[in-house]
């Protein structure tokens, strides 16, 4: 029997500041052969972004297959920890480390569950860059997946959902994010004669107030309203009496699944061409919205967590962007996993307790879903 | 007789970059005493903006008071002359200096029109100072007039007014300027929680939409409609995904006669707290607007010239700001003076021939003043 702590603290015990690779994953491997999986390690892409490490381990069974998605990069510990970030020591009834519950304790408790629970074909989907720019990582493991026809039924991403106690909250969704840069060129001149010159920030000014009263969308049952926010403006003109030659903004819209991110950069480039008509409007999509309306999958995870943990799960779509929102485009997905108050915070920590519970629900999970 | 071009070269060849002092106003000083001026120099302010020299140099006479008003000191010249900016040198049909036509070529036409005419009472209001912060210039200069009992009818200001050619315009006005500086503060946060944040960069965005379609007014006989450009929005937020805690821009007003500085600023104030009630609004007026209707005293002057040069001048008051903003408010104030085509320019230069036709037509004023 896999000892959840145990394994938790060796990981804890490996530095794996983003991007992670060698020692980590070899703990990991170590970890899931002796119980049946057969582990397949491959670095991927180059400079700046790569190369990144990445692992799927497989174990075959019967019934639907379950991947666990994960991974064992960590944000950097920055200074003023009580202990080193890498003691994974346990003081009191709390296990200290950077990624504690970001998510290394998760991962341990989903080898510890696949040791114990027999039945489904199980996977772990590991990447050793979610906290970087993930170029090369999740979108690399789904690559992978496709050349080998790997394909899961469910996907159960094990990043820190729970809020104030392990299992009240599971994600079911995510917004998506997109930014969009405005730039907007003018005529320089002088204040005194402003029909010798093209003021630029006046116009940005009204496409910024304008891109406000869009009214996007009223969110629906499993969303809030899609938001857009002015994250930047800049037109960096020292002198009083001058009139500007170019005025830039940058916004970002975190949006729900009645939205997809080049339509609302089209959306916002057409508001912005009403009132600058030479303005630039580029944007990037950090990741679409994703949703797994409640349905099996969701009520399997919800019963196991209720079943060992007397709670009645939130199922929420809130919060920033996660890797769920490649694994998605898979199969349904849900996310579940140990408390984040800590997360990327000094003393980041995990209750012992809460480990040697989440072993039990992931095993719970494999449980139902065999049934 | 005093020589107008001999007197302009010996001011040129005097360097007075701003703030002037002694040798030029010695020079100055050697040319009035003789044809029957009191001079009274005098230095007012302290760092930074002063000391500052200035003059006041009187002749009595009778009929109405005519107070001439200009400057002694230069802008700076910069680099790129073909000779040297203090040669004082004629080449064809030029006389070059720094100061050539802004304006130490007027100041020394008044001297040689004061020399040949007789009648009203003549000053000469000459101050070290208008080219920089000018506090201790010509307000300086009339604290001292007060205190003397001073009092001119009428003002002529030896700005060079004229575009094309000496005797084509004549300003009877400008317009005021206030600048204006709006700062809203916020609450920083994430883009992914912005209930939790309150993001100033759009309600700034929206004040400034506002502030556009003021319709300050339509502009009168005199003076076109008043006008508000944006001269700087800022908000310095590099990070993508956070929602910024201040923005803040600058603003600034032209504004005609129907308007005063400081209740634009309230006014401003008051559409700015529409959209961010925190907002902090603070202005400065550089100067009010003015006016002088055309009437006698721009009867005189226009009559002048036109005797003189054959041209009816425009009576305008577009451009920036002068110190006539000042003068304007002890008596009926005109400004009129050299071709204005190189002024702070590189190789600046005056027309020989107009030296002499501007000597005519300030000898013609006062003429007709005393008529």
């Amino acid at each position: 029997m896999t000892d959840v702590v145990a394994l938790a603290q060796a990981l804890l015990r490996a530095d794996s500041v983003t991007p992670a690779r060698g020692t980590v994953f070899d703990l990991l491997e170590a970890a899931l052969r002796p119980i049946g999986f057969a582990v397949d390690r491959f670095v991927s892409g180059s400079a700046p972004d790569g190369p990144v490490e990445n692992m799927i381990a497989l174990r075959p069974g019967a019934g639907p297959h379950l991947a666990f998605a994960g991974h064992v990069d960590v944000v950097p510990p920055g200074d003023g920890w009580t202990g080193s970030p890498w003691s994974g020591e346990i003081r009191g009834d709390l296990l200290y480390g950077r990624g504690a519950v970001d998510m290394k304790g998760a991962v341990a408790a989903f080898v510890a569950a696949a040791a114990q629970a027999q039945g489904p074909t199980l996977s772990l989907l590991i990447t050793g860059d979610e906290e970087g720019p993930a170029t090369y990582g999740t979108p690399a493991l789904i690559d992978r997946m496709a050349a080998r026809g790997i394909a899961p039924d469910v996907c159960l991403v094990g990043e820190p959902t729970s809020v104030r106690q392990l299992g009240d909250m599971i994600k079911i969704g995510r917004r998506g994010s997109v930014n969009i840069w405005i730039s907007v060129p003018g005529r320089q001149g002088h204040v005194a004669y402003p029909h010798l010159a093209d003021n630029p920030a006046g116009k940005l000014a009204r496409a910024l107030a304008a891109l406000q009263t869009l009214g996007l969308d009223h969110g629906n049952d499993w969303f809030q309203p899609s938001n857009l926010e002015i994250t930047d403006i800049h037109v960096g003109n020292p002198a009083h009496n001058v009139i500007p030659a170019r005025a830039e903004a940058r916004i970002n819209i975190r949006f729900n699944d009645l939205q997809r991110g080049e339509a609302l950069i089209e959306r916002v480039a057409a508001v912005v061409r009403e009132h600058a008509p030479a303005a630039s409007v580029t944007g990037k999509v950090s990741g679409e919205a994703f949703l797994t309306p409640p349905g099996p999958w969701t009520a399997v995870v919800s019963g196991a967590v209720e079943a060992r943990t007397g709670l009645i799960a939130e199922l929420s779509t809130s919060g920033g962007t996660s890797d769920a929102r490649f694994l998605s485009q898979l199969c349904p997905t849900v996310e579940f996993g140990l408390v984040n108050a800590t997360m990327h915070q000094v003393d980041e920590a995990v209750a012992v307790a809460d480990l040697a519970t989440l072993t039990a629900i992931y095993a719970e999970v494999i449980a139902r879903l065999a049934a």
